[in-house]
């Protein structure tokens, strides 16, 4: 699937079969409203969907993995082949993303869009690399942008695949050594926001490291000077393979109307040059929680979103996105499931005395 | 099982254990600390069983339903009769709590603890009736001490079957018109905050009927003269049968080291109660959810946790505690089923540069 042809496709949601899913909420025996940010979900996907009465199959998560040049700046606590290596942990199962996984019934997906380590032939990884990994982002641009481009199609493709396969609730997750420093610097351009108000401490790096991170965002931005009205040159420029395959995931998802759950800062950066690349993406996200990353934070307040959790999360993967996977589903359970005060023979509210 | 043995009887949860969980979570495949809240739980989790490995059985949420003299003040939106009406609603599993019970696979027990309507034989109705509703707090005590006695002690044996059958996480929930003034008016008492400050707008009423239902409270609390050191005398004097039902159940459960989650307003009044008892139960409760009832808030506050949920809920029923329910799950799930970097081959964080 072209990228041009997606974003030409990508409709707006269907806002209103969300006023008639209000109607029917309004009949279910609860006090109006009283299910607060669930009902507003449930709204949520029948518009996305465009479906009533909404329907539940099958979950999905497809989780991107690619390394990052600027690695060797020494802005991570850990080493670069520990994406290598995780991506097999993964493929084992052994992985936090695939224990919450299993525990909300979604399949994880493992795409090698950019590991720098070459991999062994490995059961269930799809083989979707790009290139081995981006170049140093603070001496020139992450990729070209006819790879950047390449990025968005893989993902656009596999949010086809989903949605061919019946997935009706999907989520993306990454997996990159260092990919919070190309994160921060998207979420810094798109937002407007400065750099050291968009930069965390990743896995985990002490004062000086993060001084040094947002050193080396500050120069990646200067020596690429990419522009928030040009997505793909930015991606490009100061992005990442794995930012930019669930970029094109979110996309897809909104070109297929299928229900895609936002997780942490990468992804969340992700969903920023998809937003950029077409506005009506937006209203096809749903962000699900609150990272540690103040970065994140930064983007969903320009998104205009309240995440569902916060949990105090920092850990990738699309661990966050799939803790949120079982409020979706319960918000469309009860529209479905729950009896009108009709059925039930409850008496309706009294007026006012 | 008598209130004074189950007193004595509930031990202090496990620390030592907790401590001895968090350097099992420290050798799994991710940043220390990055699972953030869900690392806290899983140790809360060991802390409360005592046991290491955690393990997860069945869930069951216990929905405790009675009726209130106070609404003859006129504080709530819905007439009285939709208590029963709702008893039977859950029955048939037509409410929001069946729906979000089935979705995790918890069972739902409803116990008719003090319904005034007389109700006909319900297959599944546990009959635990103690009165036919309270008398009207405004005037005078809602029930007997002894009675009140009573409630906590039904609570408690509802704890002990949940646990001889099994259970290894509970809710309890509430159905009562007119519950939150009673509510309002226990965590008032405990917390030392003013009426206004913790009444909220129950079910949907409106300014002129808040401004009632903070008199009335206010009256009740006059009226009966309840003190916070005599919490069963407290119960009495201004609480309800299905909050003393709730606030036993979670006597029982600390009594048999069994996770409890405790949703909304009325749950949380029953906390407060439970805590007030004996001070060592504060460790057994898991803060689910903050709900829109500012009562709620002003208690969590007072007993130092942060609830894990924040959804805008006010419908009680246990909802809110059932939907918190695969967040314990994932914490114990994660503890038992994630790689270590020795077993996965993932290197470690390396020393900072």
């Amino acid at each position: 699937m072209r990228l041009d042809d997606t974003l030409a496709q990508i409709e707006p949601v269907a806002a209103a079969l969300a006023a008639q899913a209000q109607q029917h909420l309004d009949r279910l025996t609860k006090p109006r409203g009283s299910l607060g940010r669930l009902e507003e979900l449930a709204k949520r996907y029948v518009a996305i969907t465009g479906q009533l009465p909404p329907r539940l199959g099958a979950k999905a998560v497809v989780v991107f993995a690619a390394d990052h040049g600027v690695a060797a700046e020494g802005v991570s606590a850990y080493p670069q082949e520990v994406t290598a290596q995780m991506v097999q942990n993964f493929l084992r199962g052994g992985a936090a993303i695939n224990v919450l996984a299993r525990q909300v019934g979604a399949t994880v997906r493992v795409v090698d869009i950019g590991v720098a380590t070459a991999l062994p032939p490995l059961p269930g990884l799809l083989v979707r690399k790009v290139r081995p990994g981006t170049a140093n982002i603070a001496q020139g641009p992450a990729m070209s942008r006819q790879e950047a481009q390449q990025c968005l199609e893989i993902g656009i493709a596999l949010a086809e695949q989903c949605h061919r396969e019946g997935v009706t609730l999907a989520a993306a997750g990454d997996m990159g050594i260092g990919n919070t420093t190309p994160s921060s610097a998207l979420v810094a351009l798109f937002t407007g926001a400065a750099v050291a108000e968009v930069t965390g401490y990743g896995t985990g790096i002490d004062a000086a490291t993060w001084q040094r991170k947002v050193a080396v965002i500050t120069r990646a931005l200067a020596v690429n000077a990419p522009r928030p009205d040009d997505p793909l040159g930015a991606l490009a420029a100061v992005g990442g393979l794995e930012i930019g395959g669930i970029a094109g995931f979110f996309l897809g998802c909104a070109r297929y109307r299928l229900p895609v759950l936002v997780d942490g800062l990468i992804a969340t950066a992700a969903a920023l040059v998809a937003v950029a690349l077409q506005p009506r993406v937006k209203a096809y996200l749903i962000a699900a929680h609150t990272s540690v990353e103040v970065g994140q934070q930064v983007a969903w307040r320009f998104l205009g979103q309240q995440p569902l959790l916060d949990l105090g999360l920092r850990l990738g993967e699309g661990t966050g996105a799939v803790l949120a996977m079982p409020l979706v589903e319960a918000a469309v359970r009860l529209y479905n499931e729950m009896a009108t005060f009709a059925e039930a023979g409850v008496s309706e509210r009294q007026p006012p005395q």
